[in-house]
């Protein structure tokens, strides 16, 4: 705990009243979406400029005082937590749109802007920030890099990484950086500004980023292909992918899609039914692409790797397919899911899916596994439903022994245990599954060099 | 100098006949494309697996011996010269293709795979690696990786960053580390692969890389449109990126047009003579998309921006178009010229290039200016040429003080002075323009932890 002449000190740093200590205020800010550990922050601090975060990391290195950053509050590893006594550092007050260039198609952000916000801005520019993913509504900027956020189109747009064109940070030392000065080609040295972006602030914090905007994407058009069987799905993903630029390619399982169904507000895709299914979508800017695609549906279907289909006509019939995929995770959220967030390479998709399957299988027959996840870019979320009947801290004892096969099951296939939530504080004791011990140390001696007190965000990515 | 004992005890390392000191030898494998620094290396060692080019790094180490790795010997930054006693290790034998994956669209490389290999292996798979630059032909991967090679299609396809889907390296400890998996998505900490990108062989060697393929272009299309003057290029950049995607926008001055059309061997595009010219290149995958090229012509001639333009209606008049942009380097050489590789935001490329012309025209109103580059993306070739009545070393010294002023420039427009050349020894010095001095101080602070006994390509990115 830190002790109140420092957070006294901490308060003449910002505006008045923008430190908080009551006990409401500490519980939602020391917390994102993870439920596993218990926030404990001395104190909130709300800072308006670069030079009041400046001030606020000089301030934690003389008095040794770790710091944590705070977004949108969404992630899903505990990064964002403050467990431990830290000053939680909210951007919640730098959250303005501070500039926008139409020929570089580049806006200035603060790190508080949220997801959505800027997804706005650009529309009423017309044109498209392509990072969209279902916590779009709250996240924010600075949050989006220190995870490197991906989501529902990293097929074709990439990760948040692919989009940061420039960043100002403050060190863990209280150095300010200007890093890339917005460039598309810079040849001069170690581009530090990729060290940032999904380094969880435990390197220093985001304090501005320059993000690139696309153009919009036109006549979007999805397919939702029922298939034979999972492994079926890799040829379909190829044939398309040789043909179309594809926007997005996502899976699920007939499981994830009954739960949907269940709701009772979305149409049913075709009314036969398969063990899997794949939605994919496409910009349909002629009538030769919509000719193709439609093709492309035929040849899957004679090669026996699909069983039905459909093709949305119309902006609703979009929307319409799409919410087969989006309302996955709030649907099955009512069964306390284990969530794992896993990735290896598109073609080895196939194999560790049957693994991961025959090890619950086997070990748990009683549990219902729901899949579904970004197939064309080799992201799969593992759920695990809480039976009814089982209580939930027995649940969780046979979920972590599943999380360890999970991980085993991740390195053997040499992929990551973490493809888009970061490590954070619950995946930071299985970091070793997916990165050498010599890769850990190499880190480390980085994280040395940028915060060589460690005031920021410690516990997190690595134990402390 | 390293002594023969030493010399004696690196052959054992390698194969037979794989370490070469011969004056010869010493000569071509100890230089790159710039001619500023004198070649003396002390023997050239060829591995041939990583194993040993791990053991050439401990035994480095051991005996405090500097190693400047070698690829296509294209550079032209002086990042690969051996100009002071070391040890060259040349990739010439680690260069075959070692795996494709079609379901990834992966290509495995050993380093010195030469560019044009891993282009003719894409198109042989029926796809494409898309970046592309005059010294395809001879400069390797290793190389392209160690400085982020850029080129005539990142407005579409971005720098080699972007297609490096996985990394094996040898750090200057001696550490392998493979480096991302091959993942799209991995969000497990920080991402090393970056650090290697771009870091000239100053961290560590690249003995592996991963890359990744995409689909082949369909029937390109070249327009050349000359313009009323350079200011004019911006919105013309601007109508065409809002309605088209991309895949090239150059520009040339009359200049550079001129010299190229004295050769005799290629067509003009056009009657008129105008003072700048942009080369623009899109997909024509539908009627629709050529005949949004012909509106947008005719909105920027409209506009008064456009005086005349051509559209390539075959294969053969694409080439031709491209002709005028890809033959300037090679036929302004006979003017033995002074050159800079140098980049700005798109935006504020006007103003920048109309400074840079001011200073020259003030200064040496005798001296012929060529601009060329790839607007699209801000990295401008200024190239100035030597007049035939004036010696090389008058030139190269009035050409000194142009440099001083341009890096200044640079500054002010905060751009930078490598955009795609590197840093390497003949802009080692200048660094500070473009990074600041607490950047640079982090900079070295990683290459210490990497090769904290400084022998992986010292005295480049940072003077000794």
């Amino acid at each position: 705990m830190t002790d109140a002449a420092l957070i006294d000190e901490l308060k003449t740093l910002v505006e008045p009243g923008k430190v908080l200590t009551d006990a409401a205020d500490l519980e939602t800010y020391g917390k994102d979406w993870t439920k596993h550990f218990a926030p404990a922050p001395s104190a909130i601090v709300f800072p308006r400029t670069v030079e009041q975060v400046q001030a606020i990391v000089r301030w934690a290195n003389a008095h040794q005082v770790a710091l944590v950053p705070s977004g949108g509050r969404t992630g899903l590893s505990a990064a964002a937590v403050a467990a431990s006594g830290e000053v939680v550092v909210s951007f919640d007050y730098m959250n303005r749109i501070l500039d926008f260039n139409p020929y570089d198609r580049t806006v200035v952000c603060q790190p508080g802007v949220v997801t959505e916000q800027l997804q706005n801005f650009a529309e009423e520019q017309g044109l498209y920030y392509p990072v969209d993913f279902a916590s779009a509504g709250s996240s924010q900027i600075g949050g989006n890099i220190g995870t490197n956020a991906g989501g529902i189109k990293v097929i074709r747009y990439g990760m948040t990484r692919n989009w940061v064109a420039g960043l100002k940070v403050v060190t863990g030392k209280g150095d300010v950086l200007e890093l890339n000065r917005d460039l598309i080609k810079n040849a001069t040295g170690y581009d530090l500004r990729q060290l940032f972006i999904g380094a969880e602030g435990t390197l220093g914090f985001v304090v501005e980023a320059t993000m690139r905007l696309e153009r919009q994407p036109k006549n979007l058009t999805a397919m939702v292909l029922g298939t034979a069987d999972f492994e079926s799905i890799m040829p379909v993903l190829h044939a398309f992918q040789s043909k179309l630029d594809l926007t997005a390619f996502e899976f699920f399982s007939d499981k994830a899609l009954a739960k949907v169904l269940a709701r009772g507000d979305v149409p049913a895709p075709f009314e036969s039914e398969c063990p899997f299914y794949a939605l994919l979508e496409f910009e349909a800017t002629s009538e030769e692409i919509a000719e193709n695609a439609l093709a492309l549906f035929e040849h899957c279907v004679e090669q026996g790797w699909v069983l039905d289909g459909v093709m949305s006509q119309s902006a609703q019939q979009l929307q319409n397919l799409w919410k087969l995929r989006e309302y996955i995770s709030e649907t099955i959220s009512h069964w306390t899911p284990y969530k794992n967030d896993i990735s290896v390479t598109v073609s080895r998709v196939p194999a560790f899916l049957r693994d991961i399957d025959a090890i619950v299988e086997e070990n748990y027959p009683d549990l219902e596994v729901v899949w579904f996840g970004h197939i064309g870019d080799g992201n799969l979320h593992l759920n695990i439903l809480k039976p009814d009947d089982l209580d939930k801290d027995t649940f969780f004892a046979r979920c972590a022994r599943v999380n360890k096969w999970v991980f085993e099951t991740v390195q053997k296939y040499n992929g990551s245990i973490s493809a888009e939530h970061g490590v954070g504080m619950t995946k930071r004791d299985y970091l070793g599954y997916s990165r050498s011990e010599a890769e850990i140390a190499y880190m480390k001696a980085i994280k040395a060099t940028f915060d060589p007190n460690g005031i920021m965000n410690p516990g997190k990515i690595f134990a402390l």
